[in-house]
């Protein structure tokens, strides 16, 4: 589906996928400690469009416009920080990427698979993650966690179970999709059980010690 | 290059293109005004895009984000204005749209023409205008009158005459491509020979009597 880029890289890419309440963020940022690496999220910090894309005051976004705007954030974020510190040969741990718009602007919102792709394809010039950690929650997991937590809802949180089951779904079929790339973690187990499954997928696939 | 799009439109999309400065935004109004329908412009007013888009201040904007941003409030603008206005049966006069995106960015930043063009027919759904004219001066003529304007500079009356330049001829280029839908217009001439060369297009295209 997708070409490697051409352009020289010499650090490791690695992101982190799921839903929200997933614990990404949360291993992500561990990965990226022990790791001493640039830790990065999507959406970047650097276009501000954060309040625009996850406001929730702003329930009119055509979902064309969420995907483009998604994409365009990425390509800014690429262009600004990941591709310039992968060149340096420093290694990227980046919640959320490409597979985020593909399991919530296709899968979710119904847009063509295909179409999606080629926006981010479009936006990165082509640069792929070399591994993909999807942690995965069923739908009432994340309900659960969803009410306990203390942080503000977002336009996602406000969506339908059919929306959210659509999105968890989505992520499993892309994981399926790309065997070699993608690692499918069960995010409902107790936290330094996950953890240790980061680690061990991390060792295995890319010689990291954790 | 383009599929028409599917939906139902009752009304007929006329868009005005060219560079900053080319007269285009007073004969659209005009026509606009003339013809009691829809007057609408790109960037839109309805996604706050604009000052991201074309303040000075941010010139690190990189060039695929520029073009996805552009994208995306044009997908939002389709979306909200002007494909529910055609549906109603009443005519729209825009200016710019898709042609900006093919003269700006790929012409002038140097993306491809196809990728560009990829991102607007996503944005748009397929939705192309009926009409497009092309208010045609060269580098020198927008100099002097930019010169002599009392408004802001944007992000690009800051670039190049060579950026310029590759605009003129890009959308010069656009015009020759689709002589069906493109009417090349002399800018240059005084404003009422302008207009009358505006009406005449409009009649012998569209049958409308201004």
């Amino acid at each position: 589906m997708a070409k490697k880029t051409g352009a020289f890289k010499a650090g490791t890419f690695v992101v982190f996928e799921g839903g929200d309440e997933s614990g990404k963020t949360t291993h992500a940022r561990w990965v990226a400690t022990q790791r001493n690496c640039l830790f990065t999220y999507e959406p970047c910090a650097d276009l501000n469009l954060r309040s625009l894309l996850l406001g929730t005051s702003n329930s009119d976004l055509s979902d064309r416009t969420e995907a483009l705007l998604f994409a365009a954030d990425r390509a800014q974020h690429v262009q600004n920080i990941i591709r310039p510190t992968l060149e340096l040969g420093q290694d990227v741990v980046c919640d959320r990427y490409i597979g985020s718009s593909l399991a919530y602007q296709s899968y979710g919102r119904g847009l063509n698979l295909k179409e999606v792709f080629r926006l981010s394809e479009f936006a990165t010039d082509g640069l792929l993650p070399d591994l993909v950690l999807l942690m995965h929650i069923p739908y009432e997991t994340y309900l659960e966690r969803l009410q306990a937590s203390q942080l503000d809802l977002t336009r996602f949180d406000q969506e339908t179970a059919d929306f959210h089951r659509r999105v968890i779904d989505g992520y499993l079929k892309l994981a399926e999709a790309d065997p070699s790339r993608w690692v499918v973690i069960d995010g409902t187990l107790p936290p330094d059980t996950v953890r240790q499954a980061v680690a061990a997928v991390l060792e295995e696939k890319l010689g990291w010690q954790l």
